[in-house]
């Protein structure tokens, strides 16, 4: 491919929206383009990242023994309803009607639409197991996209959806997508950890998430420092030692805190360390309906946990100052759980506290000396709070949590028979009996992986693609391209390179050889080759290397051996 | 592949809903399964055959230096509004509002999507010519969805557009595309023609489609039995021999013809011939304003032509029989254009008629003697009919038209600065002068193309593949899929093919020879190789020609050197 007739441009400056390393590079490189708001053009050089990605999941997938179809991106209404997500999805599921005034939504994730596609099919158990898999557009109404291809509305995604006869041969099906998984990343080449997770409103009571490590990533993980054990901090168990604490009042007792709003503004007042005083927060789920939850002064929520404590579909969400003074007459930093007719949950690190001191439900006041069961009932005692860097690893004995971030590029979940049950797909077991499927569903971030590899991989000059993303392996300037003896040995090098299946980019453009070489930096090929000037007379040609920077010099018979060699050594 | 190892499932009946062959045998051969009007599921075999279609699209368009990229399938309304097409492309478009209440429509074309990319980087002339192109996923709100992958609402399409300096250039970036439009077409080897069109709500003067020649198309075509001009009938021109003509009565008479409602019973009443009598026909366009149109008994409105010669965005609309009767106080069968305050067309083959015969738009009367201007108005005489076979061809002079049927699967326009005028596309030229860019587009159907060639290429018993999109060359019959030698003889077939790149499907199906011979012929990939039997012990493998049911037999050791040649003759 050649600059000069391509339609590539690069810009100095990213956009304003751009707060990412990896967003600001894809579009001062010219890799994507935004046409409104979480919606991207893919220019030509991503398109080709992209293409090289999907092959390797192709091969990987297929050598797992899954096979690709193409479902709609247009889906009819009736079947989320099936499984009652038209309404449970929220606002995310963009729903419209059509000429002929049916609904219909953009399709956000595929199990309605695969279990239609096999249920009336399989009949048998001869007719299992089976994974299918598709590449395809998928649409999330993000309310707020951003970060480039990181969090907008239309994407790329890989899903895969497997069904098997028992639960055994599901969890076989699943680690079968998972080991396939960790061959796509390892081929990518991409520092990645293999998490639990939380599994949203997708279903299912196992899954992994695959995250990419930067700093950039929206994902806060917990890694053991230890042992393997990797965690996202949505259910990563924050283990506490239930310490004993017994406060030094020893009956109920109100005491003015006039102005104080904070735990860490009582700590101070009170002397007493933030962990031993217990901190109320109230929560409403998607009915209204409301919740106390206590936890240590120095902890936080975990609203995950919490919905799976309750019992909630979805997390529940905290109270606004308004609602907070309506249901407990006190103005936050004031309140307590006394005397309230909600439900209270208390996260287990409190179990063995007594005589402590929480808001009163009267503005400037607290309580000293309360203990469980005084003027409250608490529902559970549960892990409710969020894990924090140095808490123990729920794995190993000596291990503690070491926090770093990640970018979700890919998921498996085992879903058991939460779809099929409720879409009726059904089997005749070996006895001739009707049996549910069994289902496990599996995605990969197809355009997200590849901005996840330039978060990963790059410096202040530019992208650093890795070789098995990278759009070419070879960024040819040809610092004249009205040189005709620069444009031979450019083409000859073209032509021998071809053959080893190395494909080269050109830069021909009439510009200076700065340019050029600031512009192959941002666009971050692994290999430059510089023909032209002072190199022809001398027969040395000079090679960079993208990643570090090292130059290699060659001549000319040697040029094509010695860029596949720095190749083959990256 | 193996077909136990896969999600295929073949059915005897074909849906109610499927009117003709392709769309019955694709459902029946397991290729698309329906999930809503309009809305298909594409299954591996169909996914493998569009895949190759690809392919071959992709690598004829790089030879003509096309680049590939990928744009959203949501369109911000904004980028539809700057050019007017928000409201012009009727309901066919897609509208609706996200959560932030901002409206978007699905890609039914992306005109404005590209002309927004480029608009911005192109400066300089020296930035032009540049066609991009991409393949991706169109929705068009079809009222009525038929025919399968024909007519459906989600489709593949490749999508092209061009951008030049002069009109000189873009004829040329329009020659170079349809240039690659044949080699592509001849490529998958499908009989069809390029025929001059109408360009529909694109606009733009130029353009030519590509039709498949199948007696199911839903495109009339006019074909020169003598030259190679071929046109779509919505523009074929109707040429006739402008015969005089002049009835007998001398001057207007109404005569009373009760009961006379069609042309065909007042030539039997008045024993005219049809085509000497005059036929009015009404229209209204779309803000309601009437037009009447006058042409031979024999004849049909054109209301593309109608359009054309009005001066209108859309074709008009035929009053129905409330609107007739009260513009002209008769009902249909009796109307004529006299005395109404509405614009007339009369169809060029009029011009030498005198003394004719209308309706007196008056029940059951009409007029006699009637000429040009006795109490209407003629505002054009022009070509407004419907071209017929056995009409002289425009282009030569002996020719006459032979209708035929097509689908069409291409379509070439040149655009001029249609879109980059409104959008304001402009660059500097070499005396930099701001100039406005010249545009063309082309399009692609990828899936009806794949339902063109199974429409064009099947037998009673199923599909017949062209070897250029089948998904398989070989479909080996495996009799007994537990007889080892039969499976090392099949799977050393595979592995010498594979080498090759010759791709084999196995029926291993416990199944009885008969259902799997049907459905190697349903599925229809070019051989069937059949392994087992008496076939093993005599050293004796049929090999069939799907598509002349030929059959060969072969040696083991020749079995793969049979087969080859087989396919390389086909």
């Amino acid at each position: 491919m050649k600059w000069s007739k391509s339609h590539l441009f690069t810009f100095k400056e990213a956009p304003s929206d751009a707060e990412i390393a990896s967003h600001k590079l894809m579009v001062r490189a010219g890799l994507i383009k935004k046409i409104g708001p979480g919606l991207y053009t893919y220019g030509t050089l991503a398109l080709k990242a992209l293409r090289k990605f999907e092959q390797i999941i192709r091969e990987e997938l297929e050598k797992a023994e899954c096979q690709e179809l193409l479902m709609p991106m247009v889906h009819p209404r009736e079947l989320w309803e099936t499984t009652g997500r038209w309404d449970e999805m929220g606002d995310g599921l963009l729903k419209f009607q059509n000429r002929n005034e049916h609904w219909f939504c953009l399709g956000a994730t595929h199990e309605e639409i695969i279990t239609d596609y096999v249920r009336n099919d399989i009949k048998s158990y001869r007719h299992l197991p089976v994974t299918l898999f598709q590449i395809q557009t998928k649409y999330r109404d993000e309310l707020r996209p951003r970060f480039g291809l990181m969090r907008c509305r239309e994407f790329l995604m890989k899903d895969a959806y497997s069904f098997d006869r028992t639960e055994e041969e599901a969890h076989e099906s699943y680690d079968r997508m998972f080991d396939a998984y960790k061959k796509i990343f390892d081929r990518v080449g991409l520092e990645y950890r293999h998490v639990l997770a939380d599994s949203g409103n997708i279903g299912g009571n196992k899954n992994q998430e695959f995250q990419v490590l930067a700093e950039a990533g929206e994902d806060a993980l917990m890694v053991c420092d230890t042992c393997d054990y990797a965690g996202n901090v949505e259910i990563a168990p924050a283990l506490s030692s239930k310490e004993n604490y017994q406060g030094e009042a020893k009956a109920k007792e109100e005491f003015a805190t006039p102005g104080i709003r904070s735990i860490a503004a009582l700590a101070e007042a009170t002397g007493i360390e933030e962990r031993f005083l217990v901190k109320t927060m109230f929560y409403k789920d998607e009915e209204g309906k409301q919740y106390a939850v206590l936890l240590r002064g120095n902890d936080e929520v975990n609203d995950i946990k919490l919905k799976k404590v309750i019992g909630l579909t979805n997390p529940p969400e905290l109270l606004n100052e308004e609602e907070v003074v309506k249901l407990t007459t006190a103005r936050p930093g004031s309140c307590g759980p006394m005397g309230l007719d909600i439900p209270v949950y208390a996260d287990e690190a409190l179990t063995n506290y007594s005589q402590f001191m929480v808001g009163a439900n009267k503005d400037d006041f607290h309580i000293k000396g309360l203990n469980f069961g005084d003027g409250f009932k608490v529902e559970a005692f549960a892990d409710l709070k969020l894990a924090k860097e140095g808490d123990h690893c729920p794995s190993c004995e000596k291990g503690k949590y070491k926090h770093v971030r990640g970018i979700e590029v890919g998921h498996c979940f085992y879903l058991g028979t939460k779809y099929s049950q409720k879409m009726n797909a059904n089997f005749l077991d070996e006895n001739g009996k009707s049996q549910i499927i069994e289902m496990g569903c599996y995605g990969i971030g197809v355009s997200r992986t590849i901005q996840a590899a330039i978060e990963q991989s790059h410096d202040a000059d530019g992208i650093i693609w890795p070789r098995s993303l990278a759009p070419f392996d070879v960024h040819i300037c040809l610092l004249d391209p009205k040189d005709e003896e620069a444009v031979r040995i450019s083409n000859a090098l073209q032509a021998s390179l071809s053959e080893q299946k190395i494909e080269c980019f050109v830069d021909d453009r009439k510009e200076r050889p700065g340019v050029k070489f600031k512009d192959a930096d941002l666009i971050g090929f692994p290999v430059r080759v510089v023909i032209g000037g002072k190199g022809i007379k001398n027969n040395e040609f000079e090679l960079v290397n993208r990643k570090t920077k090292e130059k290699l010099t060659s001549t000319k018979e040697d040029l094509a051996k010695t860029v596949s060699g720095l190749l083959k050594s990256l």
